[in-house]
């Protein structure tokens, strides 16, 4: 099956960031893998719901690119900073998850790749 | 391929517990993804390896609602709320897991959705 | 599909070091996956950098067992144990990953099995 990869981050990119070269968005056959999503390190939101918001709707754009949608999710990982937060996370998670076609999922609290990230979440979806 | 969900959490039991709708298994082709199980947060047992039996307990009967079992298990991925309890956890996964058809799996430290729940396990098998 | 399983740790050596029984890699298709990587907990290495290489190093080793390569990684999880290493182990994993086929990853921090271990790395591929 044929394997597609997309918004890689190159050389030069990573380096500049001391970041990792990776895809965020990796196809193969009809299964499409994204990278673990973050608030902008540059600005992340100030609390979970904004974060969570921002996550999702980039989720939303890749899924898209990869010519599918969150209604065919299959798995998520989420990693909150702080589990107090479950709660105000959920609420976004809920507005947003197409409610017929909700992913299998677990949440971990998890110290992220900057302290001011509250949020980070990894999906799988079929297209 | 086919999608298919069970076990969906809906909008109304979410949010009666602040929880986040989700599936607890899809089914995409021949490939079976659960969600992270937990002890019933209600009534959480004492110890990680009682846990650990009823986490493994629901896991089974997941996988049989699937059309599969723990002998067609691909991947696991294990929380520890305390990595002291490694052992203790893994005689209990030592006993239940087919010795002939283990998953590959990863084993981490984590808080987990509340401080009473000390395992936490997610699983992805064929059918 | 057929599933094949290879580097599977029998009872006897999983109760030996209460460690538990799993697969190393697991192929169901054309799909394999590895379990989490670590350094050798008899003689980790001293510092992030070369427990990197070493683990990496391993992957190579399963993915050539499984009859694939880095070249079509999928997805990789990282845990590193301390956050502050993030750079420098970025460096190896730049060093060593196909910057043309980079897989998509998620880094957060944990606590590992054995507080000496740094890093550990569960990859997906293709082959």
């Amino acid at each position: 099956m044929t394997i597609t990869r997309q918004h890689v981050i190159d050389r030069d990119a990573a380096e500049a960031v001391s970041a990792p070269i990776i895809s965020y968005v990796v196809t193969h056959g009809d299964v499409v893998y994204l990278s673990g999503v973050i608030s902008d390190p540059r600005n992340p939101g100030p609390d979970v719901q904004s974060q969570t918001r921002e996550v999702l709707h980039r989720i939303d754009e890749l899924l898209a690119d990869a010519g599918t949608d969150k209604s065919k999710l299959l798995s998520a990982q989420v990693w909150l900073r702080d589990m107090s937060t479950f709660s105000a996370h959920n609420e976004v998670w809920n507005e947003w998850v197409d409610p017929a076609n909700p992913p299998v999922r677990a949440c971990i609290q998890a110290q992220l790749v900057l302290p001011t990230l509250l949020v980070e979440i990894k999906v799988t979806a079929a297209r």
